[in-house]
């Protein structure tokens, strides 16, 4: 059987090892050779192969779920439930999606993108379940690195006390997050993984234990406590961590080595309550260069599969927002020795990689662990450090009540750097950085700004450093910049709360923030080629609005339309709103935004579109809809 | 010396311990006095007077920093920190803090509230202090219920892994956190209180080692590995985890024995790299009545020190929403065994107590862990149960990435009931519930509703259970309702996103959300009285909203107030606006609610005249600054 001809899971269960690796071979060929055509994650999938095929071989998988953390990982898992022909629309616009959803397949029991939720989800699946007195299998499959992040530790805690609930943990130990890990538990599990397996040596010791004097002979009570030491002692020592919490611990495995594998399975779902199967795989497995290259191919834009070189760019793109980001901050930290720049696992998406480089004592790696990110860096606030805080859009939600709780209700000076804040394009809905504006303009002493480009950032980083009355963050897009000239010296902080006019014009006010003034400023051009003259603001600051500069203009011109690349519901425009009407001015605000719901994965200008976000249909809808429209006004 | 003369805690550390003790029993003597005085935190920081006196007795105060989790268990702290003349002012306006402040005093080095921040908090300060080249102790004190929170979990697995950044960790082990403790690292740690200590065992053992008879010679690679196997083995068991895990592990240790805990500590001191003293304590110590009740005695109303009763209350009082939502719960969760009730660690709180005793099977409590709550809820409604979330407002905060990836985004249908939503009273700033409306209204597919008494939560009740389309969220305040009558029969679900209509009238448009219906009923009746008649509406949803009805009421008055206990930015006043523009109805709008700023401890009525929220401040700004002002309008 050829994968293509795969149409159910289950069929995996009458396949031999040797057909089950036919079919491994299969799947890499196909992986490798998608992701060199359109790009995605390439390591993680690579490195699961055999623990997929092994794992669904022992399961019946119209009853049994396995929910995938994160998700990256599963497109094995992808290929193999049903979607192999359509596989090469992989993170395109309407094709198959780069991480699960549960509306994609049935065998997507639990969708994900970020991480350390697997264990969390399968143990309400597993109690609900028992709950029902029906049988099911639920397994959740999570990283090493997912396994640091809070969530999934608060899982193993609950599910460890639960000694009846059947559930299966498979950690999937690959010595990475996107980079190598770093905490106490990723150097606990090495240290397993470099364990020789332990059962001939805990065979060994009950061997001795017994030919000790006192044992098995009527003890004192003192004895009597010596002999049960002893026979947990005699307990194999690897795994102790999960053993203490409850969990019947297997392993470390070969993660592909498939008669290991489904023999280990086997055993597993035999057990009752809590097991950890411990799995070591390698990222890459299968494609030498990845597999020298971990990091670098964690994910990949479209590359040539001979050389693993991307393929070349048709033209030279301005510098990323990340780049000027990272090249920045270590110009400023080479001058400060206060600065430290912290991330939680994401150093060559945030660009912090560069800090790490060259200043690594001012650089900090938390691990997938955005609370203990941001209260972590509050405390080096305290402590009059300047923690740059980079963590994307999407994964600060994790350090919410840190944000309010540790930082801002403390009036703490913590800068957060908000990167891939807007639409990130193939990733999708988990990964959207629109929500940011609202669960952030609404906290407390938190100054709140973004960059129209790259030069401008380069000024809020200078000015977020300098600020030292409370928290500020800046939020700043995915993808490149405009190309601008970057600074090379005169390096001021802006003030505070200070917006800017870039245009004038009498008809319509455009209040631009971030990524939208440039595309307000292009909106603008088409408007005044149709006759109407726009007034365009650079906000800088959705908090503390620059109500004295916008109000008088809104007051003067009637009519204000504002821009953002976030959600609508409670967003920038709603701030706009908010201090208009605080300030007694009552004229229409047509808000440009993130309408409510979720926006699916497409490229980035795909999204705009979709959204109504480029500059043509920016003007067309203030011309059609707004300027021309009679506004009813009490 | 008394501990009324203590002017430094440096002081401690030229005391005996039999003056230590003297100290302590003034301490317990004050905290007793003051609570049955005036309410507070009674259980907690009684049990920890020993620990206190006997860590500070080996710190200096001047350099060293001591970071209280939560904070609640401080008052020993606060009693020899300066704050004892003052400490009959407890939790009242103006006066001492029921929780730590950084703002109250320089030895308050991180406030909280919240659980589980100290270990990062203190680990952030630690690395500041390496960075610096300084020298001081950083010590977090940390409950075992805290250690259950995912982010304490983080910041272990970071500190463990940095074998020369000295901090000391210092387990306070309760066995609660305010209800008993669930979880597999709390029937560890029990273990480990319930084992003698082990260093005799361990001494034995080596001894036992010795004389294997492989032991000591020269070997092969295989016996060798064996023989460092036993070695290991040798090691005492007791703390292993933590041990595994990075840090130098002493423990179990007598919490009230001062001899051993300041032995202990100075033992602790003198250890490089991450340190947990495992402290055994008991809630309530010292106070027979709150030893033998310690989840009644965790936090209490002003009480009879004698009897241990709370004092009589003048009038009764109408029942608290806890409890209507506790009672209710239980009445429908008997009709269908679909619906499961979720805490983390607020049984009594949240009034799921009851659900716990009549329908244990229903009820579950995953321990202090707001996030796995969330997405284990988020996993139970993916098997077609009903999860009841029951999460203050403020806790939720921790949960947020949670309902945004694996609850919203995924569309399923789990039911937020959002206790202590508004304003809190005594427990300040870190618990106000102020940000929920913001935080929530931004995410798509979900509903958000409040009543406006407890009638109408129990109509919601029924409405959130009955809703299968998604997430849908209620929230409602602290403290009693209103006393109207509860619903016997006829319980149908509320038409999701229609409001109602409660009074009529031509002047002006009131749109009260939740709690604040019933203030603005009252102030239409004052503004009456002042010849102005104004329509009300309760909104019942803030999203979706009513705006089928509220447009054509705007239209036509021409102005509108709209009303809630939650903060202006981005609230419920915005989602009006928002609404009311869009439909092209521009009219001026005054919100009504908790401007962008902190809200201090005080009584609740004191907060809510603070925040001019009282229906005679509403009538009054509704009078004077708005109908009678001629509004701009373009």
């Amino acid at each position: 059987m050829h994968l293509s001809e795969l149409t159910h899971p289950n069929q995996l269960r009458g396949l031999s090892v040797h057909q089950l690796q036919q079919i491994a071979r299969q799947i890499r060929e196909k992986h490798l050779q998608t992701v060199a055509a359109s790009g995605g994650h390439l390591g993680p999938g690579l490195g699961v192969v055999e623990l997929t095929l092994g794992l669904y071989h022992t399961l019946d998988l119209d009853r049994d779920k396995v929910i995938w953390d994160v998700g990256h990982q599963a497109y094995p898992h992808k290929l193999i439930t049903g979607r192999y022909h359509r596989f090469h629309t992989l993170r395109q616009k309407d094709g198959v999606a780069g991480y699960l959803k549960r509306c994609e397949s049935k065998f997507d029991h639990f969708g994900a993108g970020h991480a350390s939720t697997s264990i969390s989800a399968a143990l309400g699946m597993a109690l609900a379940r028992d709950l029902k007195g029906e049988k099911f299998k639920s397994v959740a499959v999570i990283g090493d690195g997912a396994l640091t992040g809070g969530m999934a530790l608060e899982a193993i805690n609950h599910a460890g006390h639960l000694p009846k609930t059947n559930l299966l943990v498979v950690l999937n130990d690959n010595e990475m997050s996107i980079s190598p890990n770093v905490g106490a538990l990723s150097r606990y599990l090495n240290k397993m993984r470099l364990s020789p397996p332990m059962q001939f040596l805990s065979d060994n010791l009950q061997e001795q234990v017994k030919q000790l004097p006192f044992v098995g002979s009527s003890l004192s009570p003192e004895l009597g406590r010596i002999k049960e030491g002893m026979k947990r002692l005699a307990v194999p020592k690897v795994g102790a961590v999960f053993e203490e919490l409850g969990f019947t611990y297997m392993g470390p495995i070969d993660g592909h080595n498939l008669e290991e594998l489904i023999a280990t399975f086997e055993h597993a779902h035999q057990q009752v309550g809590p097991v950890l199967v411990h799995v070591s795989t390698m990222k890459g497995k299968g494609y030498a260069i990845a597999e020298q290259d971990q990091v670098g191919y964690h994910a990949q834009s479209p590359f040539n599969l001979a050389t693993g070189k991307a393929a070349p760019s048709t033209k030279p793109k301005p510098a990323s927002y990340s780049k000027v980001f990272g090249d920045t901050l270590v110009k400023l930290a080479e001058n400060n020795p206060r600065i430290v720049g912290i991330t939680a696992a994401m150093a060559t998406g945030t660009g912090l990689d560069k800090l790490q480089a060259k200043l690594p004592k001012q650089y900090m790696d938390v691990g997938i662990a955005e609370q203990h990110a941001v209260t972590m860096a509050a405390g080096l606030a305290c402590e009059d450090i300047r923690p740059v805080v980079a963590i994307y859009s999407t994964f600060l939600q994790r350090g919410y009540d840190q944000i309010i709780h540790d930082v801002c209700i403390q009036n703490l000076p913590v800068f957060f750097c908000i990167d891939r804040a807007g639409i990130v394009g193939a990733d999708g809905p988990t990964h959207q950085g629109m929500y940011d504006i609202a669960y952030l303009r609404c906290i407390p002493n938190m100054v709140l700004m973004a960059p129209k480009d790259e030069a401008e950032l380069q000024q809020m980083m200078v000015t977020g450093i300098n600020y030292t009355d409370g928290a500020i963050a800046m939020r700043y897009p995915r993808g490149n910049g405009h190309g601008v000239a970057l600074m090379e010296e005169g390096w001021e902080p802006l003030p505070i709360g200070e917006g800017e006019v870039l245009r004038q014009g009498d008809d319509v006010l455009l209040v631009g923030f971030g990524s939208m003034v440039y595309p307000a400023m292009q909106a603008a051009e088409i408007l005044s080629e149709h006759g109407i003259e726009a007034t365009v603001v650079n906000a800088r600051f959705a908090k503390p609005l620059d109500i004295e500069l916008i109000a008088p203009l809104a007051q003067k011109i009637g009519r204000v339309v504002t821009l953002e690349e976030g959600c609508l519901m409670g967003g920038f425009g709603s701030a706009v709103m908010e201090a208009l009407m605080d300030h007694n001015v009552v004229v229409p605000v047509m808000r440009i935004g993130i309408p409510d719901g979720l926006v699916e994965h497409a490229t980035p200008e795909q999204s705009m579109v979709t959204l109504g976000l480029t500059p043509a249909q920016i003007a067309d809808r203030i011309r059609t809809t707004f300027v021309k429209s009679t506004v009813t006004v009490s």
